[in-house]
């Protein structure tokens, strides 16, 4: 089946918004089997429009059209939708009671500009939108079957989910239920994390399509899976996914939705611990992730940051410079654990930014009785050095925290 | 004149990469007086791309097609222009030539696969890649000039500057030069600063530009001018720069390429001061605005990063609480100045987040013969408050080593 996505708007078109929307939905469409052939952006401009309509309707077999659903005169999507399928507009009477419901229970009167948002084709099909005044809509035009959703982000991601792909995965005579499992982890770049895992005999037989993406410094594995019905699709993943964690061991720092700095959280919550944290060159992007969490004000206690080895009384960096400087965090800020994480970037802190630049990271870890350290050498330009290092960081703690060993190599390393 | 932008390749169109290289060249094209009017995305597929350049020549007088230049199998945009254009494709012995020159200055031999990266349609017109191997070129297809560029993105930001865009305007007969001026402010919003800049005779009479751009906290005001020759543009904004810099006054954080913390990065190390921070709530973000920048490791001492006020000594938040832990800071680092930001989420610190949070923010700054401090009550959802406060914090900073108040009240406040 062939799946084209149609972006429209000025913003869109003229660059002055960067197009997330048409990579959120070109991605989700391909976790659930379906390939987008084609893209297209256009402004809102009728002309423009309804050519891009009647070119994609001779290409695809289901096009997403996404915007222009709003109130005001340069939403066009409807009008022009109409203009392709050759019928008038009619209002959609339950779409009107809806908006001014909910309007109502806001205390608010509804514009009179938003009925627009109610006027569909006369041969739509009505699609919902449980969380805004843009309902969707599918019409056919030519052999095609178009979708119709709103540029609100949060509006358009919950109406593909919940109305347009099960539709594609019906028109496409896709059956059952797809699922995405996604592991995130540290340390093991993609050609490694290809090699322990590419062998499983569900991927090479197809029964799961096994996936990697970079975001540095972590890297996500991605399984996607195909069942007859939720209970056919657990049954189907469950060893599977047991594998994937016991191969992958240690470096899985988070499952799903979760982030490393978030398991690290959880666990010191859980446990009833505190924080402290002091980095070095890293420029509070260690704080930064942690102190902002729902929740961190429980365990997080005090961050330093600073740029010179000078003001926390060291001479240069090293592990026990690292453990010491724990040692005393814990004292002064009454945390429970300490987490020092130190960074030079080997006399590399001046001059051109390059790829082929080094740090040293001296990483301690502090808590009433017990200090671990780790030492590594980073190669990368000063930003991947830096996001490396507060990763590197972060992992440790989580692994001190689960009992994991601190030191195991990571292929970000150069001896 | 109709100008299109076509970008290729399976990463851009599957969503695993977001496409910046196509609003970076709508965005150029658009300050240089160039409207784009349609954008096309295609894998890396011979027939859809063949077909996407025959649409697009039908459409447009002038496409911009970005990526598959590259060395490998997948990269097919010579061929396709070939087939398109019903030329063979010859090899550039120019090319050849300075790829391998290249190579071999850094004791390389080139590899064999590079050579395709040479093979252009026997029409095209060579266009210069000085900082990659992979060339641009330039072909009619029907009636519209194509310009191929290369996916990496500093490759094609250059060739894009460089060598399409006075080519594009010398087909659309645009003549003389362009200029865009920029200036980023904080504390106004989108409609006062057209209020307070749209009446002048420059904009009202066409011969500046003027728009706005909204990057939350920070606004930026955009003026585009065309002129016959760099002298005669100068003289034309020059009078029209001061205007913009005196009505917007010192809401003014910084211009062009500037940056507020670079600004006051700026200022601290020509003055020879040193800088110490502390924040509450904020987690780290003050920090990291100012310590990774170059230059850094001369003026910022410290950072501290807390999320309960109990950790700097205090029972709740206060200009006074802050300017006291102003003092403090300053003894214990030894910075010249110190900057305490302190938020309080006015107990909306747990539950769901919502765009009508509120969050009172102290500042206080802090040198060996002087103290000011600034209140503020700031409106928006966790995200919003927090860079507003980090924001403003950084401004009352600046306006501080510049000698401007740190009490003008700014549009995001609510009494």
């Amino acid at each position: 089946m062939r799946v084209e996505i149609l972006c429209t708007g000025d913003e869109i078109l003229s660059g002055k918004t960067i197009n997330t929307n048409y990579s959120h939905m070109a991605r989700r469409l391909g976790e659930v089997g379906l390939t987008v052939h084609w893209g297209t952006t256009v402004g809102d401009d009728r002309e423009a429009l309804l050519r891009a309509f009647r070119q994609a309707a001779e290409r695809a077999d289901a096009v997403i059209v996404n915007g222009g659903l709003g109130p005001t005169v340069d939403d066009l999507s409807q009008e022009v939708a109409a203009e392709a399928c050759g019928v008038p507009l009619v209002l959609s009477e339950y779409w009107m009671t809806r908006m001014e419901e909910s309007y109502a229970r806001r205390g608010r009167v509804m514009p009179p500009n938003n009925k627009k948002q109610a006027m569909l084709p006369a041969n739509a099909e009505f699609i919902d939108n449980p969380i805004g005044t843009a309902c969707g809509f599918a019409v056919t035009i030519a052999k095609a079957r178009f979708f119709f959703t709103p540029g609100v982000p949060r509006e358009m991601r919950r109406m593909l989910d919940e109305q347009v792909i099960p539709r594609l995965l019906k028109i496409g005579g896709i059956t059952g239920v797809t699922r995405l499992k996604r592991f995130h982890s540290f340390g093991i770049g993609e050609s490694r994390a290809d090699n322990m895992l590419a062998d499983m005999e569900a991927f090479t037989n197809g029964a799961i399509k096994l996936g990697f993406q970079a975001h540095f410094p972590e890297l996500e594995t991605k399984l996607l899976a195909r069942g007859a019905d939720d209970a056919a699709l657990a049954a189907l993943l469950k060893p599977i996914e047991a594998e994937v964690r016991k191969r992958l061991g240690n470096f899985v720092v988070a499952e799903d939705d979760q982030t490393l700095e978030g398991v690290v959280l959880e666990r010191l919550l859980e446990s009833g611990h505190t924080l402290a944290t002091a980095e070095m060159v890293t420029g509070g992007l260690l704080a930064s992730r942690l102190a902002p969490l729902p929740g961190a004000e429980r365990a997080f206690r005090r961050g330093i940051v600073v740029r010179d080895a000078a003001q926390l009384g060291i001479n240069g960096i090293s592990t026990e410079a690292a453990e010491a400087i724990g040692r005393r965090l814990r004292e002064e800020s009454g945390a429970s654990h300490a987490l020092a994480l130190l960074v030079d970037l080997d006399g590399a802190d001046r001059g051109a930014d390059r790829p082929d630049l080094a740090g040293t990271v001296c990483v301690g870890i502090t808590e009433a009785h017990a200090t671990v350290s780790r030492r590594a050498h980073l190669v990368g330009n000063r930003d991947w050095i830096r996001s490396g290092a507060v990763e590197l960081g972060l992992d440790c703690l989580r692994r001190h925290l689960l009992g994991l060993p601190v030191d195991e190599r990571i292929d970000f390393e150069r001896r």
